[in-house]
């Protein structure tokens, strides 16, 4: 298998069917030797982490397959760590969708004297950063993706169709086990015209919370995992 | 007349038509005495530069007014350097209305990596950003407008339009002049549902060039009023 783009958390292979292998690994995005999924480079390594976020993954593709969304997600090998998914080809130089469904974080700090921390967003609230550590990740608006040729208005249209639903599902899903998603971050990829969830979908991309109370990640992959 | 409100630049009366008149001062926003539009706090005073932009405002207002486009604007009185508008409420704490013809400034700060400084935007990128030096003036999308309950999608759309429509007609003023638009920054306020420009249409709410030369606002102010 021809290695085609080696990542933070995971290595990427060339299937001979076309479609794509990822292979997740132990490494994590952190500073300091502390696990934060809001960082953009690798910070220590976790053992068994690699396999754990695979496992959670594969439930929620699975969730949303039955639910009939199209992703990325063809099927998995649990014991390998292996995913095997469609091909796309990602936004820009990396493009985060972030769906808040209760303001906290980034929002406040932008918009905390119109809206206080934890206040429920009706309907969920979607919207779109550029991956660069060095600028903060900055925002950018739909007509901003346009202008800058990343991606057109009905390509953004449907990301953001697909990024309500699918964290509905995800929401409902963490609702049976008594957590309450505040907010989640998806990475989208397209084929042609065609946009679809890529990535992920691990504790690492979500802020949940528990009785009021943060859930950190690993344990929240526990609670995911059972 | 009563004062209802002491701005930076412009101390606002309530007239007993239900109007409001705008008297325009010759504090300018800056720092350390040095002129700055981006400034939001007032700098220093510069002798004449009220009645200044109040003439360049009459002049753009008035064009807009032969074109069909409702303002704020009813009337001016240059002797007395003041203007009388029609009453509106603005959005949240100030909400600037940014429109670019050409990428630079803080679009190339924040998508530098997307789009070379100088670039032409064919028909115009509009972005909002609330008032708020603290955080840099943060940039805020139409989905975000709503959820903070800042105004309803209908009157982004409106503002949106009436910002490219006005925008348009200032640059070819501005092209009469040998004068290039790059951007220029708007503010808008309601009445009941209705959207219309407020405030005023002046150098310092503009980038112009001219032969691929930046213009001061204080030059531009005089090549624009003649």
């Amino acid at each position: 298998m021809e290695k085609i783009y080696q990542g933070k958390t995971k290595d990427v292979y060339k299937l001979e069917n076309g479609n794509v292998l990822l292979k997740f690994k132990d490494d994590c995005t952190g500073k300091d030797g502390v696990f934060d999924p809001g960082e953009n480079s690798v910070g220590l390594q976790i053992e068994g982490i690699g396999k754990a976020n695979l496992e959670t993954s594969i439930k929620f593709f699975e969730i949303l397959k039955e639910a009939g969304v199209k992703t990325h997600y063809v099927s998995a090998d649990l014991d390998n760590v292996t995913m095997e998914v469609l091909p796309a080809t990602v936004f820009g130089h990396g493009l985060e969708v972030i769906c808040r469904l209760k303001a906290t974080g980034s929002f406040i700090r932008r918009y905390g004297e119109y809206i206080e921390d934890g206040t429920p967003i009706e309907g969920g609230y979607v919207e779109t950063t550029f991956k660069n550590d060095a600028l903060g990740d900055p925002l950018v608006t739909k007509d901003g993706l346009v202008v800058l040729g990343i991606m057109t208005a009905e390509m953004y249209d449907s990301m953001k169709a697909q990024t309500l639903q699918i964290t509905k599902i995800v929401a409902a899903e963490l609702a049976k086990l008594g957590l309450d998603l505040y907010d989640i971050k998806f990475e989208f990829g397209y084929n042609k015209d065609e946009v679809i969830l890529i990535d992920e979908i691990a504790s690492g991309n979500m802020r949940v919370y528990k009785d009021g109370k943060y859930v950190d990640p690993v344990t929240l992959t526990k609670i995911i995992n059972g």
